[in-house]
C-alpha cells in the first residue's frame, strides 16, 4: 500500500482566514487572501512581524480552525487505498502541539493518532507523497511532491500543483 | 550524512527510575528494575495497570526525567558525522509533547529543534539506523534497527543489541 503524507496548515487546516480576521480587527484593515498572493503577512506589514507570529504563539490559536473544502472526504476515501500520514511542522510553534492534536482527532478522527507526525525539517518523512503548501519540503523528499496551492506559493515553481481537494481526488483516484 | 534516529524514552530518558519511584512511595513498595526484566510494570501488577500508566497522562511527567548515562556526549560526538533525529513516539501520551519539547531543548540544546520527531508509528521515520528499546518498531523501519538494551526487553531478538551510550560510540566510531 503506497503511502501519502499531509500536511495541515493551508492543505487540511484553513490558516489564512483566521490569521487575517485576528490581524485585521486588532489593527482595523480589510486585507484578504488576494493581499497575500506571492507574499505572507509578515512581509506584507513587516513593521508588525513580531506581533503577526504572536498570534500563533497563542496555545489555542491552531485548536478551531475550519477544515479546508473536501478535505475529510477526500482523505477519508484515500485511506481506503493508501497509508495516510499527517507530517505537521509544528517544532516552529511547540506551543500548538496540543491544539493541533486535538484538532486532528476532531476532524479526522477515522485516521489513527499512530499516523500523526510533528516534526521540523520534513526530509525525515518516508514516504511516497508529499502533500504540502511549501517547496521547501520537497527538497530532500524521497517521494513525489504534490504542492498544494496556497496564496504565498503562487510564483513557485512545482512539478504538480493541484488547486484544491477535488483535484486530488482526481490525482490520486483517476 | 548518514542519519541516526534515536527514540527517548529508555535511550536517553531514564524512564523506568522516576516511574518505580513514583510507583514504590504511592504503593509501598520496593520494586527496582532488576523486577523488570523481561516484563513491564504494568504486567508485573495489572490490578495497578490504571494507576501506573495514569503517572504518564501528568503533563509534567517527562519533564525532569534523568538523562541516560553518557549519551548526550555521544551524541554530540556522533552529531560530527551523522545527521541525528529524535524520534519518540509521543502520540501515546499527546499531554507529554510540551514536556518532552522542553527537556530536549534543556538536554541537547546542541541539536535542532527542526529534528525532533514526535510520531506514533514509527514506519514513517527515514533513516539509515534507529536506536530504539522496542523492537516492534523496526519490524517496518526500513534501515538498521539497534536494539538499546533495557529491563522489558532482555528476552527480545535484535540483530544488533546495545547496552548504553559507550557501546554506540564504539558501534560507529570505531
Amino acid at each position: 500500500m503506497k503511502r501519502i503524507a499531509i500536511d495541515m496548515d493551508e492543505v487540511i487546516a484553513d490558516f489564512n482566514t483566521k490569521h487575517l480576521r485576528l490581524f485585521n480587527e486588532q489593527y482595523n484593515e480589510q486585507l484578504t487572501v488576494h493581499d497575500l498572493q506571492g507574499t505572507r503577512l509578515r512581509l506584507l506589514r513587516p513593521h508588525l512581524k513580531n506581533e503577526i507570529i504572536g498570534y500563533l504563539k497563542d496555545p489555542s490559536f491552531f485548536r478551531d480552525l475550519d477544515v479546508m473544502a473536501n478535505s475529510q472526504e477526500v482523505i477519508k476515501q484515500l485511506s481506503e487505498q493508501y497509508e495516510i500520514y499527517i507530517t505537521t511542522a509544528a517544532m516552529e510553534y511547540p506551543t500548538s502541539f496540543a491544539a493541533k492534536y486535538e484538532w486532528l482527532k476532531e476532524h479526522f478522527s477515522f485516521l489513527s493518532d499512530m499516523n500523526f507526525v510533528f516534526c521540523g525539517d520534513k526530509s525525515i518523512i518516508r514516504a511516497d507523497y508529499l502533500i504540502d503548501d511549501n517547496v521547501r519540503h520537497f527538497e530532500h523528499f524521497a517521494g513525489q511532491g504534490i504542492l498544494f496551492h496556497a496564496p504565498h506559493n503562487v510564483n513557485e515553481h512545482a512539478e504538480i500543483r493541484v488547486h484544491n481537494w477535488l483535484e486530488i481526488r482526481d490525482y490520486f483516484l483517476r
